[in-house]
């Protein structure tokens, strides 16, 4: 076990320090922080940013006070969920039945083990009760026998937390400013589809199933739908991966699902493999991994998607590689046969004990994604809003196979006393595209990255 | 597409069956099915293999009437689902709370497109939501380009599911004689459990997780539990696994939980990759394989056992040594430290089109499981209860990576107008325990097998 000196969910607040009787193998934690891929809009640009830097803040100062990568990115999570202007727990996008159900998961890369929860309803952060179901797995088996539960949904994930002492929540509470005014947005469109298909049947024409995005444009835009809301399209799933000074690394991801989704439905936060993984020890050369993933969960799930990217990563002579091979094999999934737009972004932790240093890499084939990065011995984050140049990443059908996909990376050094440039390191033999567009950004400076 | 000629849930009688434009590339479909790992009574095994006997048989006469794979897993696994025997459907072990609570996933291997339900109540027949949701994407993106749902869980679930025509089920009419018998015996159990660990806090004892099955024996046996409510253990998920004659491959999987579970717990039927696989291409040689698992949900789940045993089948010289070294994998995994009883089972059909030959396979780590294999061509499915000869695999914690591992198989022919003889392929050069133990069962006679 690590050196975890509190069960307290309660944040940096809780139990004091206690040095720890071994020296940590680390000299620093390291902790990165997505906001989702999506289209984020300039206007709000320097307030997505401001909440990912708050974020890794709350993480590096638990990290500091000796608490786990566990600990540390769900007190960063729920900083995230409790920020309206997220897609995650306050401010998830509401169900087309006008409920608020959130998806999360959590995973613990010394032990393995994964909680989540999925469209349950009325708790403040669902990331705390995807936390509790990880601990309460490591005390072994239930009375009978019984095998603790991994995953739970609905109405009987909110009570299980609530027996355990974390607080249930009006309906809504739950629903910000933002989200209540999207969802009575998207409610009037989808309204206005409806009433036009009862005329389509009327006139025995035969009723399609199209997109309202585009078709709405021609003759569904009421006068009351002049303006959208808000200035940028709904953003995804939140996450954060840390590792610790013990070496452990840990992932999370939370998010309220796609706009008017049916009730009862489950993305990637909450499915094995998909939305988050963690692993101390990963391919030949025992790399610590975390990632946390966004973009649209189905096309997520069918490709679990973070543990490919965890895989790919670990064997990969350079890690960057190995991240760019399995968005490469993401956009080409014939899994995602016939999908027009493939939208997905992941963040990733690499660390490789034996070289003492490690990668913060991001990618994504949305329009944006909001990424920041920081290591205990940073005074502040590293934030980026990263950009594809070419707006929407939205294919005509004839060129599904031509995703653009944007790679990125920070370089930092946990251990030693002197600061390095890993510059060298982190540039790629990047060929422009061949069947996917792939961008070399370029690289942050590294100063702030490495930790001296 | 295939040649599925109805979008008809009714079964057999459904639209009568109009011959393809093109000769299907197989002369005859297969199915195999499974009721679970577990430990199955010798008084009731004819009643269980009867139940198999009858799903081959349903799933057989679609593939006659051309149906396609799907159609008939669904169908055959409904069967099961209705029998109150079995931990699916009706007659589904009950919660905590006494409610029952389904799970359901069944994967189309033309298009790799899964469906799944969970934790859900009041539906009949799981599997049939699970396969609505696979239809419903197979039409693309709903309304406003939203992503149609592959996942539903708890009343979302059901409520989707009545909106789509299929009868809601008042709780009641869900809990078999055989499953409330179950549930007042177990709850009574645990209730004691529960009132001796009240009596140990007064003595200020520490308080323990502990397993009552053993403990009981000691202490807490009560009058009223002298003797289980049925001679064998509960049983677990069931599943089946089907070619049809347009060479397309269907699995599906459904679960009642375990007993006694946290109401809204969710187990690997509803996880993509570990409740069930088919894949029409898989491996160096396009192999079509179909998988479905039985065992400890949330093992197979941390293991992805459905798509770990399809991709070693597929890449292996020898499908049953690929089944051997994935079941290899499965008990020694890093994923499963410190699991006493790494209780699993599968069933799997694998069919190489360039031999035009296939096997069906099945492996358990449990005490028995139950399974039987059809061909087109056969009157009557080949049933076996396949057990282990030592009893519950019931390791002491020192001898955790000593489980014992079944593996069996039926080689087929679907093409061929001669009978012909695999038996030589199926026997594998096989030492006895090194690390694991490695049951070489006997092969049934392959005359049955063989379709002519």
């Amino acid at each position: 076990m690590s050196a975890s000196l509190s069960s307290s969910t309660t944040g940096v607040d809780g139990p004091a320090f206690v040095s720890p009787a071994v020296e940590p193998p680390l000299a620093h934690g390291v902790v990165g922080v997505h906001i989702g891929a999506g289209q984020h809009s300039e206007l709000k640009t320097p307030l997505y940013l401001s909440l990912c830097s708050r974020a890794c803040a709350q993480a590096t100062q638990m990290l500091r006070a000796g608490h786990t990568a566990l600990e540390a990115v769900t007190e960063a999570t729920k900083i995230l969920e409790d920020d309206g202007s997220t897609n995650a727990g306050f401010g998830s996008n509401l169900t087309e039945a006008g409920s608020v159900e959130m998806d999360a998961g959590i995973m613990d890369g010394q032990n393995l083990l994964f909680g989540a929860v999925g469209a349950m309803p009325g708790i403040k952060n669902p990331i705390a009760v995807a936390k509790l179901l990880v601990e309460e797995q490591r005390h072994g088996l239930l009375p009978m026998g019984r095998v603790p539960p991994a995953f739970l949904v609905g109405h009987g994930a909110k009570d299980w937390a609530i027996k355990r002492g974390l607080p249930g929540l009006e309906e809504d509470k739950l629903i910000s400013e933002k989200s209540g005014k999207l969802y009575k947005y998207y409610k009037r469109k989808l309204e206005l589809y409806n009433e036009r298909q009862v005329t389509k049947k009327v006139k025995l024409l035969p009723v399609e199933v199209i997109n309202v995005e585009d078709e709405d444009d021609k003759e569904d835009r009421a006068p009351e739908l002049d303006k959208p809301p808000e200035d940028d399209k709904v953003t995804d799933t939140v996450g954060v991966v840390a590792i610790d000074q013990f070496g452990n690394v840990a992932s999370s991801v939370s998010s309220g699902g796609i706009a008017l989704k049916q009730p009862g439905r489950v993305g990637q936060a909450s499915c094995f493999g998909c939305g988050c993984w963690a692993q101390n020890k990963m391919g030949p050369r025992d790399q610590t991994i975390g990632v946390s993933t966004t973009g649209c969960g189905e096309y997520l799930v069918r490709t679990f998607l973070a543990r490919e990217v965890a895989l790919n990563v670990g064997r990969a002579e350079a890690p960057i590689k190995g991240l760019k091979n399995c968005m490469d094999s993401f956009a080409n999934s014939e899994f995602l046969e016939n999908v027009p737009e493939k939208l997905a972004g992941a963040v990733c932790i690499q660390f490789d004990p034996e070289l003492q240093q490690g990668e913060f890499m991001w990618t994504h084939t949305t329009a944006s994604m909001g990424v920041a990065f920081q290591t205990t011995a940073d005074e502040q984050a590293t934030t980026r809003m990263s950009r594809l140049p070419i707006g929407p990443n939205k294919c005509p059908s004839d060129q599904i196979k031509n995703t653009v996909i944007a790679i990125e990376s920070i370089p930092f050094c946990v251990k030693s006393k002197e600061p390095k440039s890993f510059l060298s390191n982190n540039k790629l033999p990047l060929e422009m595209p061949k069947e996917n567009g792939f961008l070399d950004h370029s690289t942050l400076p590294p100063t702030s990255a490495v930790a001296t």
